[in-house]
């Protein structure tokens, strides 16, 4: 039974984190910077060298083909992104780009050819901390958002992502093209499930549902000394009581139902004023479509209580809606016979997070692989996995590909 | 029975207010500013055309003095500040210094002498807005601030106290004599008590005890996305058992127990991070101090527990405390006395909030007089109060003033 190189994918890993290096240990390589363009541009190099045709599409995203047998076949898709959070880790991403690439050294070293051609896929800013829209590249790709309108976000300095593009010649001809046959994305988890059930493979089949809401809580502004406390309209005992009751909530629909209160302002914010308005952001989510609105209506419902127990007000917006994914059941079944053949312990989960593969899901057969990392964590400097895990993940997704790029399949 | 000039007194106040009078109806006069200066400059007009002899001391004090029958009695002191916050009342303090002046006029009117002579004051600076020490004329006067370090504050601009004294010539010659017999400050409430009760008159017997805590919930930051909620260390589980826990607390002390949570932050507050730190303030006070020392144990034993019940630490500092001030006997007595001859209804109460008088009670026998405002507004500028109200409070000021000028009393 075949199976990748684990030292050469981890000394890619390496190679690559050495782009944008941090003191900490972690990477900054943000999107459509400096060294952004260098880590695609090795990437590239490293592609060429395994014989892969590179193109590039008008937002810059990298596809690179190792041909398969025939050249009219729609190909399977499988990658991730390069760029970094400015604190960012070694792994996010970079692993299902260079994990990618590793499927196709495999393939090349044991002179093994697939009827359908595989693409090697690098979306472009798929973390949306430079310039503020996550899983940009996929969506201009997928066509949910217009070319122009990604070209015209900027960053901080005003710079946008049109002039980057240029300034670095990113962009390329390459049209975007939905002929996919099926579209694997490996990441890590970037939570604990994984690590806590001590398994090595996540099957992914889906996005969970989510949502924002933006709250406000209305009394009355007064000093903290003169005024009983039976006297008062206070919204931070109401932001206090619907807060227990969100996580309560929540525990009603364990294990899956997630709640976040993340964000909290209280106005004035003085410590010797009672505040005149609290405002804090909810963020709900659940696979479970049902489960989902069940959610939403019991936190709709404990706000407009939580407001009136208390004689304040309240305003409430969901100022976010992200609809969720199922992946597709063969893409799925491909990466859980993936498991099987190799003898992975898996679990099947959901995914908490977006990713890329949600927008390639709308228009192409699509589902992804988990590894653990440790202690769940990313989108941080310390993120970190080992090269055993990475060398799993990676002979799953290269029995997945394989067994989708097969003609009969 | 003699009684003030209401409209006197009301013109007084409709005079003075506009001086540094703002676009909404109140007052923007902070301290030692030009509108500051312009208004004690009024102020002193009145006083000498009342035929008081006018002293300031080095922090800018002004104590103007209406002599007695014997020059050698210490005064019967009575006043309150002319400074307000940056959207500050007509009221809040000016009402203080010039129904104490309006005392002076009805003696004179009525050719009425008094053993004691009668100190009308105004202490420099009570609101500490633009130079943030609250009641620092009375404190530099009392002795527990230095003149130096009062001298020494800045405010926004780099500008110190000592600069606009000179600026402005405010500082005087005249000594920190604290041979005072007894000193008054009549005060709006600044709370809703009195108007809620329909009290014309608070005859007020001290200051609560209040204490200021900044506790800091840490747990582990992560994304809202991938962490089952059992998985999670959220530090905002634990600040909002914890409010609600303080509320209760409250409850279990009520009605005299006050619990302010005026300040709360999330770190990083991303709506989509699960925070690794929610920081928040907590204003505690009670006028008993068996039952302030109460709250303060069940508090610090709640926020330890809310920290450990969710698997978070806490840290804690109790950051500032004023010890609570019971006011002399003799002096409460003179305003209980003059409420009974004028015949109105009146409650004892404690003061929710810091006054001057807090600072004159630690060397001389003190005691305040409060009437209601409305809804208990202030630090506002629709802060406000009728004619009427104002020339009770005046009343009873006035003959409190003169029982305790008098020689046998």
């Amino acid at each position: 039974m075949i199976s990748v190189n684990q030292q050469r994918l981890w000394q890619r890993l390496a190679d690559m984190a050495e782009i944008g290096a941090t003191p900490a240990g972690g990477c900054n390589r943000q999107a459509l910077s400096d060294d952004d363009s260098a880590g695609r541009a090795l990437f590239e190099t490293w592609c060429r060298s395994a014989g892969c045709e590179v193109r590039r599409d008008a937002i810059g995203n990298v596809f690179a083909r190792r041909a398969g047998r025939s050249g009219s076949l729609p190909a399977v898709m499988s990658g991730s992104h390069l760029d970094t959070q400015p604190t960012g880790g070694k792994f996010d991403g970079v692993y299902g780009v260079l994990a990618a690439l590793e499927v196709v050294e495999t393939l090349n070293d044991n002179n093994i050819d697939t009827d359908h051609p595989i693409d090697i896929v690098v979306w472009t800013n798929e973390e949306g901390s430079r310039f503020d829209c996550a899983m940009m590249g996929s969506a201009v790709w997928q066509g949910s958002l217009s070319l122009d309108d990604a070209r015209a976000l900027t960053d901080l300095n005003g710079v946008s992502v049109g002039d980057e593009l240029e300034r670095l010649q990113l962009a390329g001809e390459a049209p975007f093209d939905h002929s996919v046959k099926a579209a694997f994305e490996l990441h890590i988890e970037q939570g604990p499930v994984l690590e806590n059930e001590r398994l090595p493979i996540g099957i992914v089949t889906g996005v969970q549902h989510m949502c924002r809401y933006r709250i406000q809580f209305h009394g009355q502004e007064t000093h903290a000394g003169p005024s009983p406390m039976s006297l008062r309209r206070d919204p931070m005992r109401s932001a206090a009581k619907f807060i227990n009751d969100g996580y309560a909530i929540a525990e009603r629909h364990a294990p899956q139902g997630r709640m976040t209160f993340g964000y909290i302002h209280a106005s004035p914010g003085s410590p010797n004023t009672v505040p005149g308005t609290v405002e804090l952001t909810l963020d709900l989510r659940h696979p479970d479509g049902d489960a989902y609105a069940a959610m939403q209506n019991a936190v709709e419902a404990a706000f407009s209580a939580a407001a009136a127990e208390f004689g304040n007000t309240c305003t409430a917006q969901r100022v976010w809606e992200a609809p969720g994914v199922t992946f597709d059941e063969r893409c799925v079944s491909h990466v859980r016979e993936a498991t099987q053949v190799l003898g992975f312990a898996a679990m099947e989960m959901v995914s908490g997070a977006g990713h890329d593969a949600c927008n390639v899901a709308a228009v192409a057969p699509t589902s992804m692989i988990f590894i653990p990392c440790d202690g769940g964590l990313s989108h941080n400097e310390a993120e970190n996995i080992s090269s055993q895990q990475a060398a799993s993940g990676a002979d799953v997704l290269l029995h997945a590909v394989v067994a989708a790029a097969r003609a009969a399949s």
